[in-house]
């Protein structure tokens, strides 16, 4: 069977913005089963979105259209679709109807008016998140499924109506399974060759570099997959930081609450990202306390009680600060454990001893403190921000699987390393 | 001139990965006065890659490859160009040379040499930001210019390498203008009929959601395009929060640096979120201070002071702890303005009294604190984050600005708002 994934817009032709709905789309067809042969973006013109329309309507089964289906004059999909199937728009009633309904207390835009009209012989697909209703049209020999550009509209219109109906039509082929297995700390030429080394007969392995963590996805039957996922988790252990889905915060936040731990953090460089990065995930409250988002050396003063003259003889970059922060972060929210980070993300305030890319990190807990002194290269400032917020996930992991927590990383280059007891301390001041 | 995008991988084809490339891509060559007609994705899959690059060698005076340069085996574009245009893959001593040089203290992994067989007759595009070297190649009537997948090498080459070889050869066609006004706090439906509304001839007009966000974006030469801006400016006047460019962190910065004026904040629901839009800004440092991410009750009572009583009877997200928080973190930082919010995100934690997506703000100055309860749709955990930290903004803005801080909002409902002169401060306990 030939899917193909089309998005309109000249917003997104134009990169403006980037269509995150193809990819989406893309994935729930392949966990269905389904396998997506091509994706196209065309801008709003109406020649070419009707040329493109016609072209699929002879070489595909199923084609996905989002977008161009909202109130403004640039939206051109259900006149192209008309166009390319020989027929006129009409008004369909139905969504008339329902707008009117929804629109009951309040007064209506006309403009909305417009998104009731669709081709001749289209299918409506109700949309109870927005007010362009999607339809479903025979082009030729495709079925085409148009839907909003919305990305939550969309979404639930996919979900809802349009894989039922494709699931009644067309039967998956497909019975293999994917596996994932996501690695941080190598770079991805070391992860492919680990990789390679080992027999792989009948699964197929892909690579990926998701920053900052490189993907291995395995393709296949089981009974193919389950050797190869065997080996390569005994090859990459340690650097393995979670599987099948490469959500690192999720990870973090399971395993922090089945151990009734709580975790408070001390941000600078990465300004609070990471807290952000552990509260978008829903029940992050069940081990997450906050943040001490330190970014000026004042707030470090006062609030986490580095000393003035700690920070001109070491720098707020440092193994002495990152302890600080983290120790009296912890003591100050009565945490199981306190993570830290002050860095020079740049692009200014590097010198020659500490320049752009230097990051101190620290991990506290009961008995023992952690820091790390680490030299990013020159990534620019958001990755070396969002590289941060990583190692410090990657310290806390390491630390609950009570694995090595100073590991060899491809990417950064340690310059300096520390373990102190409860009794030798950092002092604050 | 016609100049198409590919992206290959099927990391991309199959959603796993969302394609920045190709908006990027598109967005550069328009500011260069090109304008791209299509883009496309595919797998990686030989024949389908072989297939489309002769599709294009037809069609096409340009085209823009990326991705499937590296070193694994899944990496087959090199293969497939040379496929396409009828000749052989051979070893480029050149690039290999530079890839020794470079690992001189280190290993070299030996897939790396794959990345130096390129198709005969390319030249080669040097990459140093990476171990794959671009190259290019005619194929029938089209220039093709191959590139790899990592964003950064890319674009780093695309600016070096690919586009001054294009201007060469290719003279840019436009000379029309793009002006974009970025509105916050109406719908995309709102905005576009009060828009429409103005005669717009030889101009043209798009809209864009990009939530929180709505974009205009006018198209045409400048001497059409003013009359329409200044009209436009008129009728969206308060709701304008920016203009060119759409980053809400960046105007806010310039704003605030000019007047020397510091901020801090206190987050609650957003935690942290609204901090990393600021400090992913270079230069943040000038004005921001911090922010206390106090998620946990525990840390809004040690932190803040916001006493137990006065979170047990009026809730963590309630006017009167806003604007505690917010007043308390101004004190705590010396700062000149500081801004709060708290509330519900969901999925769990909603009442009856107060369902999730009720969200409280507060805005403390010196001489007044505004608070204000607001009321979110069912957006869901991630919309109303952004939409909270989107508010904060506002307010902000709308106090610089000197304009109404309350304003009604297409999205939100005001629960209830509160101005509190110093006299009358929110008492802390």
């Amino acid at each position: 069977m030939h899917v193909e994934i089309i998005s309109t817009g000249n917003e997104v032709l134009h990169g403006e913005v980037t269509d995150t709905n193809s990819a989406w789309l893309a994935s729930r067809l392949i966990e269905t089963g389904y396998r997506p042969i091509k994706q196209i973006t065309v801008g709003d013109d109406f020649n070419h979105l009707t040329d493109l329309f016609v072209d699929c309507s002879r070489s595909s089964d199923v084609v996905l259209v989002t977008g161009g289906l909202g109130p403004t004059q640039d939206d051109l999909t259900a006149a192209a679709a008309a166009q390319a199937s020989g027929t006129e728009l009409e008004v369909y009633r139905e969504w008339v109807h329902i707008l009117e309904e929804r629109y009951r207390q309040r007064k209506m835009p006309l403009s909305n008016l417009k998104q009731a009209r669709l081709p001749r012989g289209s299918e409506i697909l109700p949309n109870p998140k927005g007010t362009a209703c999607g339809f479903s049209l025979q082009i030729g020999s495709a079925r085409f499924f148009f839907m909003p550009g919305v990305p939550y509209e969309m979404k639930h219109m996919f979900d809802e109506e349009v894989l039922p109906r494709m699931l009644q039509s067309f039967v998956p082929t497909e019975q293999k399974m994917t596996k994932r297995v996501f690695t941080f700390g190598l770079s991805e030429s070391k992860v492919g060759e680990l990789v390679s080394a080992h027999k792989n007969d009948g699964c197929s392995i892909g690579f990926r570099a998701s920053f900052p963590l490189i993907e291995v996805k395995l393709y296949g039957t089981k009974q193919k997959i389950d050797p190869v996922l065997n080996a390569i988790r005994c090859t990459l252990k340690g650097y393995i930081f979670c599987e099948d889905v490469g959500d690192a915060a999720s990870v973090i936040q399971e395993s922090m609450v089945k151990r009734k731990w709580t975790l408070v953090l001390a941000e600078s460089c990465t300004g609070g990202l990471l807290a952000d990065q552990l509260v978008s995930v829903p029940g992050s409250s069940q081990y997450f306390m906050g943040s001490f988002v330190t970014y000026s050396n004042l707030l470090k003063t006062r609030l986490l009680h580095v000393s003035e003259r700690v920070l001109e003889s070491n720098g707020a970059v440092s193994l002495r600060v990152a302890a600080c922060m983290a120790s009296e972060a912890r003591n100050k929210a009565s945490a199981d454990i306190a993570l830290s980070v002050s860095g020079i993300a740049g692009p200014g305030g590097g010198t020659d001893e500490k320049p752009v890319g230097t990051v101190a990190f620290a991990l506290a807990a009961r008995e023992r403190t952690y820091s790390q002194v680490l030299q990013f290269p020159a990534w620019g400032r958001s990755r070396i921000r969002k590289g941060s917020a990583m190692i410090c996930l990657d310290m806390l992991r390491r630390y609950i699987e009570e694995i090595q927590i100073f590991p060899d990383y491809d990417y950064a280059k340690r310059i300096v390393a520390k373990v102190q007891t409860v009794q030798d301390a950092p002092g604050a001041s």
